[in-house]
């Protein structure tokens, strides 16, 4: 008999998380039941069971995948030259969005992950992981704000990350829950929040950054 | 018999609603029955049910209390003279947050109403008016930062109330889920990325707002 191979493993694990994301999504975390994911996906409860040991187990698969994502998708753009607008970063990142909250779309899960966080310490650390690593974005986009000037030379860049960290989670809750916006509003909302592209700071004087260059 | 006076069947009503709470943050709305709350208050089930037939009832009137509370504790404050800043406002609403966010706090309970929300249409009702509520006070704020010249004189104030809406759940998010952001860095990160206090933009001129003076 041939080995299974690496790839059909991941295949396999893929299809039981989109299983349990569809249930999720559809019916909420708690009226979920293991035997829902088994129906869903098409496997065998020994079958899931090789992969995930518990409800718990998909959470914390999901919820890293997502972080995984946000992260990836925040990053590739906070690094482009000329530094994006917080509203430039912040269509850039609607777009996806859109793409993920469809009728069964994992950002439906992401006011479940915080819901679950207060009352299941098991649950609690995936999604807390998950949001610090999404916050650690905000704050490497901080850093690039205060290079260009749009900051000035003194603030405290994670009290700005994590000023900056609730503008994705309130476009989701008023998209997602409230429905009524569209991102193209919001995108003008913070545009005109925050009307960065100029230097707004001087650069720090070379004297003040003296420690800092090479001997 | 004398009859039940009015204030009675608001201590009564009062009573539920604090057990309820209680339940719901501990254990979860989910996990939580009716039976629990007829425990917690110390009531019977008949002394419950003439006031809330369900956890949907209860849901409703918690969210409709809340939404009460944050509106009347923003109000008063953006009527103000002159205009706090976003630090000052989000300091005022953060005094408040951590009055209500002890381990039994009602605070607690808003990741659940997003996430109810998601999966409960009778539930979604009496959350998204609670946010819409919310939001229309950000909107008030909004038309007062646009008076004082923060904000440029076409400026789509719907869209900038939307943009502002996330900073409460953000704050929420940070301090209660991942349980390292205290106020004061907080306040710090939105004050340096909202350095208002002086005008910035020209007042309308005579000729612009001619259209809505007096004959």
């Amino acid at each position: 008999m041939p080995r299974v191979s690496d790839e059909h493993l991941e295949r396999r694990r893929q299809q039981i998380l989109d299983a349990a994301r569809v249930c999720f999504v559809r019916k909420g975390f708690h009226q979920t039941s293991m035997q829902d994911v088994f129906t869903e996906s098409g496997l065998s409860a020994g079958a899931v069971y090789r992969y995930f040991k518990s409800k718990d187990d998909l959470v914390m698969a999901l919820a890293t995948t997502a972080a995984g994502d946000v992260r990836a998708r925040m990053l590739e753009f906070i690094e482009h030259d000329p530094l994006p607008t917080p509203a430039e970063l912040i269509a850039h990142m609607t777009d996806w969005i859109y793409t993920q909250s469809g009728p069964e779309g994992r950002i439906r899960l992401a006011p479940q992950a915080w819901s679950l966080a207060l009352t299941d310490a098991q649950a609690a650390i995936p999604v807390r992981n998950t949001m610090t690593g999404i916050r650690a974005m905000w704050r490497e986009y901080a850093v690039r704000m205060h290079d260009a000037g749009w900051l000035p030379a003194d603030s405290d860049l994670d009290a700005v990350a994590a000023a900056l960290f609730g503008l994705l989670p309130g476009f989701v809750l008023q998209h997602l829950l409230m429905g009524d916006l569209d991102s193209d509003q919001y995108i003008r909302g913070v545009d005109t929040l925050f009307p960065y592209g100029d230097r707004r700071y001087p650069a720090p004087s070379p004297a003040e950054t003296a420690d800092a260059a090479p001997a």
